[in-house]
């Protein structure tokens, strides 16, 4: 369907654009999908009463980050692409396997830090692509950027703590 | 941890038979997961009036696969295993995958058919295999078998629609 | 026990009147009760896409009509009468029985039509009766008939869609 | 629709258990209308301040037995049976009739331990028709039969009150 | 302020029915704060588990005749009247007193049997003296009717217990 | 489609009457959508810490406006009516506008209680019209201008308290 | 019954302090009662923007008034007293009835401040004779007399205001 | 009033910006006033099965397009302008009206996706005239612009599916 | 830990005033676990409809002595003493075992009343104890003591009815 | 009373069995009663801010391991026995009593594992004692048997992180 | 720590620039304390009926503009920043003191608005100063902003009032 | 205003102890706001697992110290004092400013406990001050008390774990 007299990110003349926003957005969708599995297994795995206060804050964050995939899926749709299946997933988080001893939680915490990094690098670079392009899409992704700043600092504090104790 | 002095399924006689168990229930794991995968593409990616039905449906019922999924990795735990990391995951639902077309909502409708029907005969054994061994594994899955008898019903009665339309 | 010094419709005067209004209100009563148990078939029986919009409308009514019932029960109560219990009910709601293929939805619609068409029939007689003889019987019934003329009109413009696709 | 591939109740080979256990289930969904008609009747017509008791009793069970409709009547579905129509209810419960006197709630009190005792020697019944057959409807049936047990345990309670007052 | 222009109720040829209707609707406020009092008092002093039935009933009455007080209060100012000062205020309800002795709850259940009565003789004037005249006024006035005859055929049902078992 | 065997309001030879209810109707529910439009810009506009009581009446109205306006536009339907679109919306509450300074509330106040007395006289009309002719209708008006004349009177007061102080 | 082996207020030497107590209470009673009467016909007559604080404010307080009405009478009860009837209540608060205009705010405001010093007047002579002699009356009488004393500071600054104004 | 020492779009030097930017708001808060009536209207009118999905996704986009024109019409107060009142308003939507036929509801969703298209196209040119100019209504309509796209896409979908069966 | 520079019952003067108040709190705390126990058991056990009211009064109780046991419990730790474990439970409550026919209601409310007393008793010696000693225990004892008192005279109301049925 | 007619569990040949089955109910009864006074010791006792996961952890178990105490008294009431008063109770849990110190939560966490373990232990074998004896019980225990399975696997966590730090 | 690999705000290169930020938020959060300080103060201390308003709208903006405050407090942790104790905090709303009258409103009028629109000028230029720098602080900021213009704008139309009464 | 006929603490004889006290309620007020800002302050600056349980510990107490700030600001109001603004504040809590190091969380509760400790020993002079003078800021001071006994003893509980670790 050719989106006639539509203008912005949806005009004819920036189509290439918007094809290569949609591969960003399915990228930071299955991003958010892969956490939602790493934050399950590790919200049950972990042994300890210090795990507690990680898998607890994991458990509310499944939540939260299937919200972040629901968002870029539907913000996928609004641009006229499709949401890729389950056969297209591959996953990339092996530093948030679960770790050889269920109270290793340092190897957690690690694990969390690396992919809130990662997501982070990924959308600074979709917030920047659609400066001056894609007013609503640029919105939307700054407010979960700023929801994974707080989870990454929250993480390297617990990090800092381990480092101070010498434990890391 | 030795489990001294437990009985049935956690007895030391019953090793080989819980570790089977285990294995079992993560594969249901991951059948559940890689459902909530397909729901969430699925509950976004069909237009159409008609569509509107399938996709609320399936919007409500990631949210209770969701819930299966974590009781089986919970019961991993609960039986001295380690729920696995998203490495670890294979997709298998071919037949979930987005159709060519954004309306062929009977796509959709039949491979939700093929899930539930996979994930009902997979869950038969497990009540089967817990007869007897395991009576809080059993009772678990019988309720999560409940829910998928339920949903399958319900898409069956979609494409006998289809059929009587000949539209099938 | 005698209504001593009570006017209107609790005046010794017109105790042939009351008891011919509560039969009137028993045989509401009994038609409400009906509609409960034909809505609940008709919201388990049906297949289809189409036939949800049906089945959960006729679901949320299974209260609304049971509610009825209770009003017409009590005030027959508050009238001095006794509800009849169930050797007294015989169905008639013939047109909502289970149609030969759960497909086919129409029937269904009709049925709810009919239904509707024959309570708005009885309790308006029951308005008219109650006219200047009890003012709270009337008020009751009236808001009741509000609730069935909405019910009908939505059916109605179900058939009517059938209608014009030329299904009927 | 042949249930092609599936097992256990729903295999080829259990065709006709499976209609027997449908015809079964067909009867528990009629005792449990008739009983919502009976406590309904039940909840308006008693006098008296010992009856209040009673009545809020009831008053809160038809929800609870509507439920429990609705549950079988689902589960005929699920079985692919079809839930009949109010043309097919003949009521049962003679012990259920309205009294009398409307303070005569020993009357009341018996009805409703008939009443129960009969549906529990029908659910149980059903559960040993299931064993190692249908472990669903064995698990959803045993869950209601503790809902009746427990109501008839209460209201053999109040009739040993008037058993200890020299009243029955 | 002269009530230009306006019609039914409101118009100058009917200011005088309008005071009559405002001093009738000044008495039916009283009735209800008096009621208020009386059930207050009534739902602290008695003593008995049975009395508990009839305690609790009170209990939740006094806000619904507060709520009444309250909507003749605001009709009476609605029809340009003013509601009447506590100095204006002089008991009528002898029979509510309380009784010698707080196990008599016989006497209480007559109190309030009386009470209903004269509210329902006085509003059915109302609403007759409103027919053609005031719609606002007698409909809202039928609804509060509806209320006070359901609570006195709960305590005739009370009292005819008691009548039963030769208590009164 | 022929309303065939219908009674009352629906009857054939109330056609012409019908209709002419459905025009009140419509024209009511114009009053009321455009009533919305003068309570949103005067629950935004004025200033003053006296226009904060005005202001948050309106805004709460709204909500209730917009209700009658749906009311209304239903009961149209259920007549077998159309509910007009937005072209055919006219305005008319000249005494609802802006006024020049946005501290002068008093114009806020009369344009108010013009608006009220409108409605109140064209419902008044549609009352009577109703009687005896259409029970539900007139119900239904009944309690909209049960509503109107309250607003009305809170309108009314707070003009009478700027002339006790001059200042009208 | 006599009130064998009890201590404090509850002992036989104390009967008649007892006594005294129960009256006062009473008293207190009575007070709250009319302060209801009183609170309900001055959230309803006033008009005037003004005016609307204080009726909101009047409203609010009605349920708390008929709350500390409630918690007196229910400390008759506990200290084996018996709430009077409504035959036994006078009214006493001249000062807050219905002004001859109802635009007169100033005159509801300093009936309020009225009774409210004379409650505070009240109740501090209660905590006084109840020190030492009865902790659960008087910690119950302090948490409402702070109650009083913040209305009142309330209602004296609406006071302050006019006064500045030179209204007073 | 000056408003002295504000900066950005309240600062002197851009006052002919901010009364331009003011009536661009002026335009897009009747856009959404004219959007409720003509949802109200079509949430009301389509008869039909297949209308249900339109009519509740309608039903529900009323209150969120109402608190759309609130916040254009604060948007307005807070840069010192004042809302229309009712006469200025002059219907556009003429692709909304009630069709011939109720059942037609392809007619419907036309209308819907042209609206929004306008509405899209409206809010785009406010959000670049705001860039570096007014943040915080250039934030404001970027999240009412997501909105639209949503709506906008979803009746896409829907056109889409008629397409695909040759209805369109 | 040296309480240095407290005050009152912290200072070191009165330590062993602080070790009775402990020992006396830990007495109130076993008295009101036990009450949890023979509630519990007194809310099951017994039989009829009379029964009913004081089986729900003491299942509502279970809740509000298991919330004294703790506020006992954690005043204890505030205090610096260390709440007992179940070894040092020595049960006392004889006159609240069940009785031999479970229809004997009686015995279970003079059970309760003794118990009630027993704790009142108590309660009014550690708030003499506290008198101008420690505050914060006073207080909080009496608002439990206030509790006690009303369930006392409740349930003494209960043995007055079956006195004056002449039935103790 | 007889249990004339009744089959299962309840019928005259397996009289023996019942009572059998209620001495193990008993005694799980009082286990749960006892686990709620070392709960409530241990959730107010420990200090420390490891200690809180463990206190927040318990404290929310009280209610669970309360209800499930009136869950197995419910079943013995309907089993036809009588729940035993506090006088039978006899503590056993020595190995939760307070520890010296009240930072040493390793012990707390031990006792609670040893609790867990004997409850499970003790269910276990009650469910093999209903196989095909009474589901219903059967049924419920295992319910509560996944409850404290649970529990279990948590503390057992704890315990080992003690073990990785070579604190046990 | 440094913050290796990280781009934007927090680059090395920009290590200044999020000092400077920092600085300005710090800022902006000892604004919002001393917010909540003078409008706890000016929400107490106010005289009179017209105060109220400005009292109930103070009171409910002390929990947003806490909100405000911590939001910025986690931004300074999330940048990498400490937030200030209170022996940084130096008061600077001169204006915001309590006036000599406790009637003098238009004195904390004033003050809300100078203290409002000193906010405004502070962040304002925070806007500025991320704008390409900082995107997740600058949308904070600019909700922030909108929120503070909204009340800025009314106590102005307060004032308005006053001037045009000719008050100021 | 001169109290005129006021008793107690509100008599001219008490007029300069009326002034202490408003003395001493102003300094435990600004005692509770700059707990606000030194909690807000160790809600968000400490790193660490252990961290968190302190971080929500203060982070739900900061509602709970506001509540205590206003509650002694309301009751300055009422004894006719004035709360004074925030130029009046000046910080003491010298022991509660960010530590160094924030995974220092020793530094953290020591600074909690000291803070504490001087509101108890304030509060405790008020209560005494009170005693036969001003009942309700007496027993309002002494439930303040008791929160702030219970917050002191919490974190003692944590310095104490760290003494045992041999951490402090």
């Amino acid at each position: 369907m050719p989106l006639t007299n539509r203008t912005g990110i949806f005009s004819e003349e920036n189509r290439s654009k918007r094809e290569e926003l949609i591969g960003r957005l399915q990228r930071a969708y299955w991003m958010e999908i892969e956490t939602v599995m790493s934050y399950m297994a590790n919200s049950i795995n972990p042994d300890g009463v210090r795990a507690r206060e990680i898998v607890e804050s994991l458990e509310q964050d499944i939540q939260e980050e299937l919200g972040h995939a629901r968002q870029f899926g539907e913000r996928i749709k609004e641009l006229y692409g499709v949401v890729e299946g389950s056969m297209e997933f591959s996953p990339e988080q092996k530093y948030l396997q679960p770790p050889e001893h269920q109270t290793d939680i340092v190897h957690v915490i690690k694990g969390v830090i690396e992919a809130e990094k990662g997501a982070i690098e990924h959308y600074s670079r979709i917030i920047e692509f659609c400066d001056g392009l894609d007013w609503v899409t640029q919105d939307m992704v700054i407010a979960i950027q700023h929801d994974e700043e707080g989870h990454l600092r929250l993480f390297e504090g617990f990090i800092r703590e381990f480092e101070a104790e010498g434990l890391v």
